[in-house]
């Protein structure tokens, strides 16, 4: 018998060569020698520093207590669809709840259309910095990902409109967004949607907007500009959302996307291949999220907004730190002159300075000098933050 | 401008083409249009009819009354990932905590070690009848799917083994295995295991068990036999598992995987892709599944024992109805004589006889001219669908 060409060596026991590729998380790389070490005062990671409230978690239990442990529909309970119709509707534009699927999480959402729409050797383009698992994603389905950098001046980043629509080529698959954006908190203006959603509509090329930010939102109106404001019906359009950021609800892992009710059907296909469906007692809360979870947001927003503005003028008056205020998103990310590896950078600082922030490397090269810092968290503690901050970069 | 070569056209609002030919359920087709009608006893969906016991969701409870609604590990959380380890040592073979990934569901396993391994092109074989998701999976990878009928006999289902062996060329990317398997209850021998694990090894195919059913098992021993049993460190297997039928836990949606480390670790980055991780208060759950469910299992394949010895000789007593005793699994996987569209046979069965059961053909066209019936049910309920299948049949 002839001797097989494996892909992977038989010694190997590991994945094939597209999934070795992905990369890991260079914040994990920095946190996770320091988990649960009292003397770090951490902004590492991208998560709400409360805990999901009480009239949320009541709801998850009481269905529990009721019994509802059973499957359920793949494209989620009839009651929450039509809530979030109505939230979309409200915010946006008309939303039917055939344009709507709940999802086992926002990143299940992104997935599950990146599987629905990108295929092997698709070209899909993506603006960056940008949290990581967007940009992995599509490799995943063995998808070529061409990135297009934001400009950072200390007044904010801005976007390249005309050399992001000179990327936009005919045949490329998709064009993936995060407005607000995780690390940068860079919004996209509705001048330049208008632009774009003109382009790739001529183009044929489909928006996969990542608005799982749009409610941390500290300009005008309830949220952020979304492509959902302006698109029509017969627009290739995917907007990716979450209930982790706008109602606290991160460990929660429930989602949602608003599509097409062709790509709805679809998707509801791929949802029974990946998770069948979302747990009924999670779909409860989010219910009760959507509902009666307007007070939270805007606590919220309120709380993050103060943060931001505590912060980001004490950045700046740190020498050599230069931080843009952010229009939106949790985070301040922010450059330090002459530090050119910022993942050594945030490795020493957890060890010297007991400061755990995130390398903007960790977001792609673009990121590379620049560290992330979430917001959500205490004046006392980002106070505390900035001192060893401070001490660290004096040293 | 030259116009772009667009793989879907502009006026198409829908997925890409391996997408499009992904089966949808046909178990669906039949019983969507009836649900929530109470003059239809079914049978048609593979779920526990008893809601989750009470002390795992007071578990779940404990959980989220402690605030428990936070990111968590990729992984699962080293408490349920330790307890994963024993129970699979203690069932199977030595397992370590680094062999145990936790996943958002026994499906969502399956899409993991799909993604790890395998990859546009790449040929994997599948046992057939089964459930549909097995063979679906590996398609929006873009992989072809061979698959392997087994034979029927009123006596039981049968693997060929030899024609199994042939079909396992080098090259073959993963040999995908379901037992007890979902419909038909096959269940694979030791021998044939050996022997399969052998000629793998030898040709570095990689085998991926589904062993959701491995507890519901009539055999001797407290599991069915599982390649676990007999792979030595360095094997190429990944097993899969779920807490849903062990534990009646279909609506949680949580299930694990054992592999090699070195896969889970390439599995670990794909979770943070796909799901990032399980809520804590549903791993909880589990957890307490774990360590105190041994009972609930018992009990539950006692009950489903019973319901199996009281309904397979009725379905043979009726005329044209062959029904082998299943070994394992949920299921009464039958042949009507005659019938040859199962799909039209259960639409009628369910309008004109108020049955609900799945047609053979969701099982992939082996699986035409049978019915599925899902035996977790009571026997009053049983019998009245016995009558009922009785009745429509001398019609």
């Amino acid at each position: 018998m002839k001797l097989p060409d494996f892909s992977t060596p038989l010694n190997q026991l590991t994945a094939r060569e597209a999934v070795l590729r992905l990369r890991g998380s260079k914040i994990r790389e920095v946190a996770n020698a320091h988990l649960g070490r009292s003397d770090v005062i951490a902004f590492w990671f991208g998560e709400p520093d409360e805990l999901t409230p009480e009239f949320i978690r009541r709801a998850g239990i009481a269905s529990l207590e009721a019994g509802e442990t059973f499957y359920t529909h793949n494209y989620g309970i009839p009651e929450l669809r039509a809530a979030l119709a109505g939230y979309v509707s409200g915010l946006h534009r008309p939303a039917a709840v055939e344009n709507i699927i709940v999802t086992s999480s926002g990143m299940s959402a992104l997935m599950l259309a990146t599987q629905a729409l990108v295929g092997p050797g698709d070209r899909v383009v993506e603006v960056t910095p940008l949290w990581p698992n967007l940009v992995e994603i599509p490799k995943v389905l063995g998808a070529r990902v061409e990135c297009l950098p934001l400009d950072f001046s200390p007044s904010g980043w801005t976007l390249d409109l005309d050399r992001l629509l000179s990327a936009l080529t005919p045949g490329t698959r998709a064009l993936y967004i995060n407005s607000p954006n995780n690390p940068t908190g860079w919004t996209i203006t509705r001048a330049a949607q208008q632009t774009i959603l003109e382009h790739c509509r001529r183009l044929g090329i489909w928006i996969v907007a990542d608005d799982a930010y749009d409610r941390l939102w500290y300009g005008e109106g309830a949220a952020a500009p979304s492509f959902l404001d302006i698109a029509a019906d017969g627009d290739r359009l995917v907007s990716t959302n979450t209930f982790s950021k706008s109602w606290l609800m991160t460990g929660w892992r429930i989602g949602w996307l608003v599509a097409p009710p062709e790509l709805v059907v679809q998707i509801g296909k791929l949802i029974e291949y990946n998770t069948a469906c979302v747990p009924v007692f999670v779909q409860r809360a989010g219910l009760a999220a959507v509902q009666s979870g307007e007070k939270v947001i805007q606590r919220t927003v309120e709380r993050y907004r103060r943060a931001r503005d505590f912060l980001i003028p004490q950045l700046n008056a740190i020498p050599g730190v230069q931080a843009a205020t952010p229009p939106g998103a949790m985070y301040a990310f922010f450059r330090v002159e002459g530090m050119a590896d910022s993942l050594a950078f945030c490795k020493k600082l957890v060890v010297e300075a007991g400061l755990g922030l995130a390398p903007g490397i960790a977001f792609g090269p673009e990121g590379e000098g620049f560290v992330r810092w979430c917001i959500a968290s205490s004046e006392e503690r980002l106070a505390e933050g900035l001192e060893r901050l401070e001490k660290a970069l004096s040293a």
